[in-house]
């Protein structure tokens, strides 16, 4: 099998890039069952034109917070298998999240060598611990550095968090750290606070014009949330929320609706704002829960803000 | 070969459908040209995602019109052979025109049965005789009546031109009358005045409606413009150009970039009207000049005019 087809469309500066966002069904289903799971979500996908696919890898991430967390965590499937069921299926690039703090360097060599054969893994995302609580057997820098000594061509992406850049004022330095390490591209947590991506993006854009650096795809990641318990859950994950925004939601007549339209008010002050910056940007829409009506609102949310950066960046072009 | 693939996504009302418009290279290039032109055309379209390409049928419609042709008439290759070709490097499916007019019914039958194979051709467009003057060999309708003897199952469409409606009120009822006789689709003449499709649209939804009929998809044709020679051929060609529009191209620093706003402004004019109206809609953009600019500008108006559709769709279903 040859090299990342996503490499080259990442490359491209003029063209948005567009995913569905994803998590593996639980351990305790057969991997029969996995396959069924695969089908159903391509052909609630099959009326939208999408790059690729995101399959996420969850972790246990209740050391982070002290608060229950919403929906139970449960297990999941190597992201993987499920990766390489998608995709088979679905003809199209999948882009693989692992976690890497739990296992040791050795484990992480061998899930490397499996993922990139037979699994097929092209286009990978490392994730580090959720805290720096709890035993570390492979920090993420370490994790980095094992891949720069692997032959295999992965075309590599780390995960960024616009939270992080409100509170500390510093994400963009960990990207310019991260791509240095051999990131080509970032997935944004999931956006509720347009102000932070905004920041961050400006910030980003800033500092690489100053160091003389192209910048980095930057793939943005929203989510339509259409009930308290996963408004709750976006919290818990870490997901900012400003308080009118909460509001708005919970009082809509139709959340769901309420949401979208959020989002996709989100999605034009960010391009507003950052459009010119010559960030190539990307978008990822994934559902929270497993919901019918939060996939199809999902779906929905994907076409909208696709055409909405479609438009932009055509725009731009004039 | 199978069926028309471009039957299933027509039928799906929630998608816009979208196309690049191109002629045959003329007659006097070797097949060997031909080829190196196709492969120069997709290389130039590699960058953006469509759904196929459509063919034309140039005919010389000196007998339509008094005025000089402002680029004089070459004969070219048979559609059928510039389509195929571009089939098959680019592994989408291709509309192709046929004019009907010039040959016999027995000529048009075995041009058909060529078509489907080995040509491979499943999307075709008849086009009648440019004017009422001059030997008619085969009239549509006749072309019709032979197409519904066949056994081939071609995904038949038909042209429409709101410059008809404009001047004599009645092109929906053609439209009407053409389904009747076999057409699944239309594609409409390069739109420059708005208001013309806007009434046709609103006539054919009524009358639709009227007789419980489901609208066929009709495609709009658009074109950048950036010259006055390139106007003067548009005005040749019947498409109504409003003396404003003249001007504004006419007048402007950047003729080109002028022409891709008031196509877009036209275009949102168009789905601000009857974006609701239930009519499934597609885009086909042309350029009518080899300019290496106006190609250009066709590329940038194809992406512009593309997520104007897809998100007036998006909205739409909110």
């Amino acid at each position: 099998m040859s090299d990342s087809k996503l490499k080259q469309k990442f490359a491209d500066p003029s063209r948005g890039v567009y995913f569905i966002g994803t998590t593996p069904p639980k351990s305790s289903v057969s991997m029969a069952q996995v396959s069924d799971i695969g089908d159903k979500l391509l052909e609630r996908l099959g009326k939208i034109d999408f790059d690729g696919l995101i399959v996420y890898d969850i972790q246990d991430e209740s050391s982070r917070i002290d608060k229950p967390r919403p929906f139970p965590f449960m297990n999941t499937h190597d992201p993987r298998d499920y990766s390489a069921i998608l995709r088979e299926k679905s003809g199209r690039p999948v882009i693989t999240y692992k976690s890497v703090s739990q296992r040791s360097r050795e484990e992480f060599d061998e899930w490397l060598d499996r993922a990139w054969c037979p699994h097929g893994v092209r286009d990978l995302v490392l994730v580090g611990s959720p805290s720096s609580e709890g035993e570390i057997k492979l920090p993420l820098s370490q994790a980095y550095a094992t891949m720069k000594e692997h032959s295999l061509n992965f075309n590599l992406g780390g995960v960024t968090i616009a939270e992080r850049h409100a509170s500390k004022g510093d994400e963009h330095l960990r990207l310019l750290e991260k791509s240095a390490q051999g990131c080509e591209f970032f997935v944004s947590q999931a956006v509720y606070n347009p102000q932070a991506t905004i920041d961050l993006l400006s910030s980003y854009a800033r500092e690489c014009k100053e160091r003389g650096l192209t910048p980095k795809r930057i793939i943005l990641t929203f989510t339509p949330c259409g009930s308290a318990k996963t408004l709750e859950f976006m919290e818990w994950l870490g997901i900012s929320v400003p308080q009118a925004t909460c509001h708005r939601i919970l009082d809509a007549h139709n959340p769901l609706g309420e949401s979208i339209r959020i989002c996709r008010n989100n999605l034009d002050q960010i391009l507003e704002a950052c459009g010119g910056l010559g960030i190539p940007l990307g978008l990822n829409i994934e559902s929270l829960t497993n919901r019918k009506e939060e996939i199809d609102a999902a779906i929905r949310l994907y076409k909208l803000l696709k055409a909405t950066l479609d438009l932009k960046l055509a725009e731009l072009e004039l």
